[in-house]
């Protein structure tokens, strides 16, 4: 391990020039070292390597080691091995030198010999950065030969090991010596294209071409990313929404949309972002925050809009006021041009320079196209709008699995009638605001209903507590300040004071626990029915138009039996009313959302009412965990750094805690209603290794934000070919065409 | 059904003199009721008598019925009777009347004949309320020999039925009749008298005379109680502490001490209380708050206090800043007399009468010394401090189930250092903190140890998370301008800015799911480090005077079995330390808090470190059904009105949920660690369907606040009786005395 750290330190440092004199020291350091362990360095050279391969099968038990398998799912058991070569130079004279080379090019997966070699070094100087090396491509004028060789053992290699290979050699004297081969590490768009080229060379079968990309290198097809890391680094998030972008920081929505609207490209930087931030968001070309966490408001509306975003940079000190960030003493003011990495989280200054994968769209839909050829679990979307559910249709998914009605409410049209209807102190002033949006919400749900012809929309009732409708207090109490100041209307600020008091009254101390969800529709059965009948007329219009809508109405926060048969009654109730009235047959379902605890416990007395289950693992890993998503950020690092988390969970489903709930939840529902229909719409359901769970468990379906559609897919046919080729020996169906 | 609902309105109205014109039209209106059925009213009596059987039959099924009886536990398949009688008539003449009676006092339990009656009257007549009846003694002038049959009879139903009797009679024409006699109802220390007195006189066994009272009557005995029920009810909160309290009404902590210093009694109002009201409720005889749920601040504080309260008045807008108090129009003022219900919830206008039961805590100590001799589940109690700790061990605790340290760092003297500890920015300045509070700590241990000498006391370490140790947003903000505007020192100014700037960092969107608990710990190690100090030296200290105390130290809101192991770790390795150094052999035990649905996932992970698990079914509950205690009260109110919840969680365990869970983790803890000690921490330690259902499950203890341990231990007792009684046929083991 010594030895190794040793060399891990040559490694990193870019700038020493070995010289005889180092090269002694180093050598008498290490003597040194294995004297203080009372053992003297031999000088048998079969002891030495003995002690050398000895150190190899012991390094299986150091730490390191072992949280690499632990991160990595490597069994304790597999054991590792050590290969004894003879030793050969590169650095004997001018025929002699050593080199890298992958069979075709791993940035890009054209087919052609790429790599480098130096002349007249060993290996270890070709990767440590003390010589500049020179392209392979070289080699054809110096060493004809050699390159035709490297050529066609290139071909060899690739025949043999099936794969994109990644190899060293050394040429001693004129001989060319090959000293290792591995599958070689790609890009994404190389991992596709590799993929796709060694299908149509009849070099490997079709899902072994599906098994060759991993899921969450589709993304790196769907965004720009930056070119190398040279950087300034000034620091690092939560990787919430992939891609990369470069723009100068602003401070809040309106001057985002601002900016934007004068053709300048903006991050938009916030503490944390509400929805009164949306159009801000929509104007940036990312988003930064020193708050939230994985599924905090900012990371799921840029997942939404596929936009990059970093969140839970907490080490920056983002003021909206002053409009600067600090950190460490330094300072950014408005204007200044940040990068920012939405795939690894890193903040970087200046403009870092991108590559466009736009091209890659047509790569993506032929590699798609194959993977839509395996049987496997569907991939629905998180879509609340008909533009995101025609890109995530597109993508493929097969329906809508989590239309969030709220985001309705949110835009600049509609917010002042909701806040109208949370003001209203009567039934009558409240039905007569839900009226007014009912408008509106018709012609949404008509809009995403109609974008899924012939597809499930699975839309959730409304789900956020009130007050997340109306101002901030301090910004309400502000307000007041300001009016009076000016000498306002009386009548003006006794409106303003009575939205105050609301707000005072909607207050929560933990309002994720709070006032919402379907608790909302008990004390509020208006707003159930309203929401009910905007979704079913809908569904009418299309229906008398044509088309085929597929609605799935969804209670939200189930703890209860109970609350879920009193909402279902008025949702059924205004449903069949509605049907009647306008003689429309409609298939329609009433179902659940599963993001609580009690609900997995009781889950077969939810099934007995309840049609379907879509479970909402991100409140169910808050509740779970008693973890609250927004605030965990502030301890979730000292988890980390103490071993006590391996994955984030509200990335990565908690199989041993949360999976226990849902893997209950399952089997009790499907014992009370055979036929109910599971799917999973929390954020896991984009991550490939919750999909595993999910597949392990037969959901029938996962949904995800509209970018991670193709990924999710490529995960569910992964999980299909695994099993099939454990239990059928590698024979899986294939779709029709 | 529809007879019987005339009946209960007849009954209702006080004030209606039925003449004979009225029971015509009674006599019309029945009979076109059951034209409308499509029957006739039938002439012929035996036909009457039939369908008068069968209605009763009928009743068994109506909605009201099958209401109660799941209410209370009533099986469906039991059935009713039906007893048909000759019908007597009080009201033939002078020597005619009817009355009822009891054997004995059922408002003091005193044994003499105690009833009322009615001459010339029929027996709905006594109770219609339309004469004012005679006391029952009184027929000894006029009737001697019917009031010494009447005495007779009375002590032959008592021996026949062996409890005190409720029973009607009347008399017709000089002829005592027996209309019908059942168990007598009665107050708390009627009960408990009853009980005793019976025991003595032979008419009952021990295990019997314990069956007689419940736990919820032993309350009384302990409380003042209102006198009757005439008072102007304006409002009606949770009843989150019993007992009766009058006093004028004030609006702020320093007021009420202010006005408790110069001899008044007052009730503290306030919208909620926190830590910084705690004076304030020890000075106040009750405490009255309009938000919050049976296990706020206020109500948990109260509770402990001993003292009564009345919480989540919604409907009163308690006005701090105006000291008013406003409902439907109606207003307070500062000084205006209030009587608070602590037992039922009512906030009644002025001073309503009061019964003191004083005297009762003989009365108690002797049932208690009865119920002692029961083998039953112990009880123990939630205290922090030693006084407490004392009154707890007075009423039969047999340990400390949870101890709260951060109680401890409330009190004026110590929150000045707990916020130093919190404005550090360093290890080193935060350990001189520390080093300081830990002085506190220590004596704060000594005592509440030496107060249990001999028994386990469960420390919980540092739970709350830290911005509850520094003042509100708010209160900080208006500082601040208040400095400003004073032209203060700008040192100070900035110092109260630091302050504010760590407010806003410490800032939780939900503060229940936050940074507190072990997460607390596992983030500043060094205050376990010093809590652990502080546990054990204090622990030696004692030792070394020849005490015996037996901590037992426990990590809260442990989720995964890492976190548990990581902070073990830290108290083992602390508390080994000092005991070597201190040369001092002392038994403790390390253990957790199970109060997440993770924990309950994964207790045989856990039950592998931890020594003891205690459920801490507040926040259990909180989790499993996603409800916030201080939030839920919103809309809890429309599920008890919709029928969708028929106990308030936090109040009884919610077994089909929650229960689920715990039964959960008590199982795989035990399988993990056969001899782990399970005990149960929440409020619902003191409620008797929980007590049951933690008999059930065969725990360890139960621990509730030291006013509630008497009802405790007497319904964990009942537990054992009725079990023993099941399986053996009656014969309960008593303890050697």
């Amino acid at each position: 391990e010594v030895l190794s750290e040793h060399t891990t330190r040559r490694k990193v440092s870019h700038e020493i020039e070995l010289e005889e004199e180092d090269l002694k020291e180093i050598c008498d350091e290490f003597k040194r070292i294995i004297a203080r362990d009372g053992k003297e360095f031999p000088q048998d050279p079969y002891r030495q390597l003995e002690m050398a391969v000895e150190a190899v099968f012991l390094s299986w038990d150091n730490p390191r080691a072992k949280t690499y398998r632990r991160l990595n799912d490597i069994p304790e058991d597999l054991g590792t091995a050590v290969n004894v070569q003879m030793m050969v130079f590169g650095n004997r004279g001018e025929r002699s030198g050593s080199g890298v080379g992958f069979t075709r090019n791993p940035a890009t997966g054209e087919k052609h010999l790429y790599g480098e070699y130096l002349p007249q070094a060993q290996g270890e100087e070709v990767v440590a950065g003390t010589r500049t090396p020179l392209p392979v491509s070289q080699m054809k004028q110096q060493f004809p030969e050699i390159h035709a060789q490297l050529l066609d053992i290139s071909e060899r290699l690739e025949k043999l090991r099936r794969d994109m290979q990644d190899f060293e050699f050394t040429l001693e004297d004129g001989h060319l010596y090959m000293l290792q081969t591995r599958d070689g590490k790609r890009t994404g768009p190389a991992a596709v294209q590799i993929a796709l080229d060694m299908l149509e060379e009849g070099l490997i079968t079709p899902l072994e071409a599906i098994l060759r990309v991993e899921a969450d290198q589709l993304d790196q097809l769907l965004h720009p990313v930056f070119k190398d890391d040279d950087a300034v680094e000034i620091a690092r998030g939560l990787p919430a929404s992939p891609g990369a972008a470069v723009g100068k920081v602003v401070f809040s929505a309106d001057d985002a949309e601002h900016w934007a609207g004068r053709g300048e490209k903006v991050i938009l930087a916030r503490p944390e972002t509400t929805p009164d931030d949306i159009h801000g968001m929509e104007a940036a070309v990312a988003i930064l925050t020193s708050r939230g966490g994985m599924t905090s408001h900012a990371a799921v509306v840029a997942r939404g809009m596929g936009k990059c975003s970093v969140v839970g940079c907490e080490s920056l000190r983002i003021d909206p006021k002053n409009k600067t960030i600090e950190w460490d003493g330094n300072r950014l003011n408005e204007g200044d041009v940040l990068s920012l990495d939405g795939t690894t989280g890193r903040v970087m200054l200046g403009a870092v320079e991108m590559v466009d994968t736009g091209g890659n769209r047509e790569l993506l839909d032929r590699f798609m196209t194959l993977v839509g050829q395996v049987e496997a679990m569907g991939v629905r979307a998180n879509a609340d709008r008909p533009d995101q559910a025609s890109i995530a249709r597109d993508f493929g998914a097969i329906g809508i699995g989590l239309c969030r009605t709220e985001h309705m409410f949110f835009e600049e049209d509609r917010l002042p009638l909701m806040q109208q209807m949370i003001l209203s102190d009567s039934l009558e002033k409240r039905e007569e605001a839900l009226a007014k949006l009912k408008k509106f919400q018709r012609k949404d749900f008509e809009g995403i209903l109609e974008a899924m012809d012939g597809l499930p929309v699975t839309i959730r009732l409304l789900d956020p507590p009130l007050h997340e409708f109306l101002p901030p207090h301090e910004n309400q109490v502000e307000k007041i300040q300001r009016l009076r100041q000016k000498g306002a209307d009386q009548a003006e600020i006794r409106r303003q004071e009575e939205i105050l008091k609301r707000i005072e009254s909607l207050h929560e101390a933990n309002p994720m626990l709070g006032h919402r969800g379907c608790r909302l529709g008990i004390t509020y059965p208006e707003i159930t029915r309203m929401q009910t009948q905007a979704i079913i007329e809908a569904a009418c219009q299309l229906k008398k138009a044509g088309k085929n809508p597929v609605p799935e109405i969804m209670v939200p926060l189930v703890s209860m039996k109970g609350e879920l048969a009193n909402q279902a009654e008025v949702v059924r109730k205004t449903a069949d009313e509605i049907l009647a009235k306008q003689g429309v047959d409609l298939d329609y379902l009433v179902g659940t959302m599963i993001e609580l605890p009690r609900a997995c416990l009781v889950a077969d007395e939810l099934a007995e009412i309840s049609e379907f289950f879509s479970f909402g693992t991100n409140d169910l890993t808050q509740t779970t965990f008693g973890f609250s998503r927004d605030d965990a950020v502030k301890f979730l690092g000292a988890y980390e750094k103490e071993k006590i988390l391996a994955k984030d969970p509200f990335q990565t489903l908690d199989q041993s805690g949360v999976g226990q709930l849902v893997a209950m939840a399952v089997e009790r529902g499907r014992q009370a209603r055979g036929d109910i229909k599971v799917g999973i719409c929390g954020e896991h359901g984009g991550d490939p290794a919750s999909i595993e769970f999910c597949h392990g468990q037969k959901l029938d379906y996962v949904s995800c934000s509209p970018f991670r559609v193709p990924g999710a897919r490529l995960a569910s046919a992964h999980c299909s070919i695994r099993e099939q080729s454990q239990s059928a020996g590698g024979d899986v169906p294939f779709r029709d065409r």
